[in-house]
């Protein structure tokens, strides 16, 4: 189980590490360019969920191999990322185990802290997603949260699986599995049917006028 | 007091959070976007000053019910956004009292963690604005900083006070009333009257080629 | 030796500042968005740098003078930005002398909280840029890291010579001194020869129905 673990982990960083240095190929960044935008999106979840949580140093200050394995990323999609570009779609499903790693990962250092259920789903969904909003932010890209994917909401349900099946006592490695499935069904029907979920559809308002005639 | 301090606590929280779900329902994103842009608005300044003084875990890890308030008001404002933007200018003046209540209680936070009067100051600023700040970039929206609006410079006059009239040794709720009091006409006479301050105006500069050759 | 480092300390932060309130003074924000965007600027690398650390609070929260030198830079630029904006190539040239001192100084304090070389130079790197980004994202600018500049590429430069002198034992001021020769050389060749480094070209990838029909 605990190789299981650290292999997920590592392919969770490659995998996001890999989309922040296509960002870069794509806005034409040179080399290091890809360094910074592979890290940010490697390390970056993780890195907020551990200063919200108040673990000083963060995680790749005292294990420096995960900031270093983004940045031997960057290299080697530099040099490459016509191939990662061409598989765009199977990118995107790798993306999603990373995403469904995370999810739980994030959540469950949350317990480990000894944090309330909310905030520790809270810890999973921020640990999965804000690699890839600050991403979006340094890039100067449409950012993930404006796109209208079932992606943070992917991440919310693996994390609420696994905090559930935890309080409900469910032995050891059953939350992690569950939570993890949940969230890349989830993401996985919503890349395969391109699913979304119903925005916020504006309906016409009260004319403030009249909203004042009635005295409120 | 204490009573008034925490109604107007929660008051705060609610209106922040209403103006980020206002954000997502002008970019209509899903329920869950709404969530993310109310939590972020709604603790994000006060979490910012928490990261800064390093107090560890930040306030809503240790007291959930913060960011729960949050959560709740971003689905109440899914399904009832036409209310609060039908109501656009009241939003704005209790937005104020929010921005009032918080530029003296991140100030008070400074001075209770023993720091000098000019960071106390600038503690009271950053909770107050930068949950809209941070609203504001992952919200894809123009900058509240941009905009030429007496906002920042509200709270810095409401915290400024507050930390003033404290180091002058006035009795306990004093500082506090003063402070929110002034904070609040500043912001309300911007709003009543469409103040700015003066922007910066470009002057034509010297000639570069001419100060080369003056030596310069 | 000492005094040096002060003077330099300093320096660093006013150039910073002053390149923050330019952006401003572009934006013709009023004198406290010239406030914000200096202090961010002038001492927000540090304060990242801190914050992954887990140095607490950050630096300037115990040492209020490096807030109250980029507030003062704001004030005295709002009247006079158009000195700075006539000697853009000069500040250029100044910003490059800050980013040397940062690089190696951020580095230093990594390598004094006892972290792992790596992890050393990546807070070198840090220090000295993330002051930028933020201006840059907070004053809705194109961020410093789109642009083709060799900029993060002298601080990592700088950075990395610092550490592998000081690695190979090279006696006390040598190695921040090579460090921060090297940065400053290799950013003033960059000003001087407009040069880039060369960035990610688009290749054709292969067709991704190829791709299919080859079984990958």
């Amino acid at each position: 189980m605990t190789a299981v673990v650290v292999v997920l982990d590592w392919f969770g960083i490659i995998v996001f590490a890999v989309t922040g240095a296509l960002v870069a190929s794509r806005k034409q960044m040179d080399i290091f360019g890809f360094m910074l935008l592979a890290a940010v999106t490697g390390v970056g979840g993780g890195t907020v969920r551990d200063l919200l949580l108040g673990v000083a140093p963060v995680f790749w200050v005292s294990e420096p191999r995960y900031l270093g394995l983004s940045l031997v990323v960057a290299v080697l999609v530099f040099f490459t990322a016509h191939i990662p570009e061409s598989r765009y779609r199977l990118l995107l499903w790798l993306d999603a185990v990373g995403l469904s790693f995370f999810c739980v990962v994030g959540a469950e250092r949350g317990l480990e802290a000894g944090i309330s259920p909310l905030i520790a789903v809270v810890m999973g969904v921020v640990t999965a997603t804000f690699g890839g909003i600050i991403r979006d932010i340094l890039g100067g890209e449409s950012p993930l949260i404006l796109r209208r994917e079932i992606y943070v909401t992917a991440a919310l349900a693996g994390a609420g699986t696994f905090v559930a099946a935890d309080a409900a006592g469910l032995p050891e490695p059953l939350p992690l599995l569950l939570g993890f499935a949940l969230c890349l069904l989830v993401r996985g029907l919503a890349l395969a049917f391109h699913w979304s979920l119903p925005p916020y559809r504006p309906r016409p308002g009260r004319d403030p006028d009249e909203l004042r005639r009635l005295g409120l």
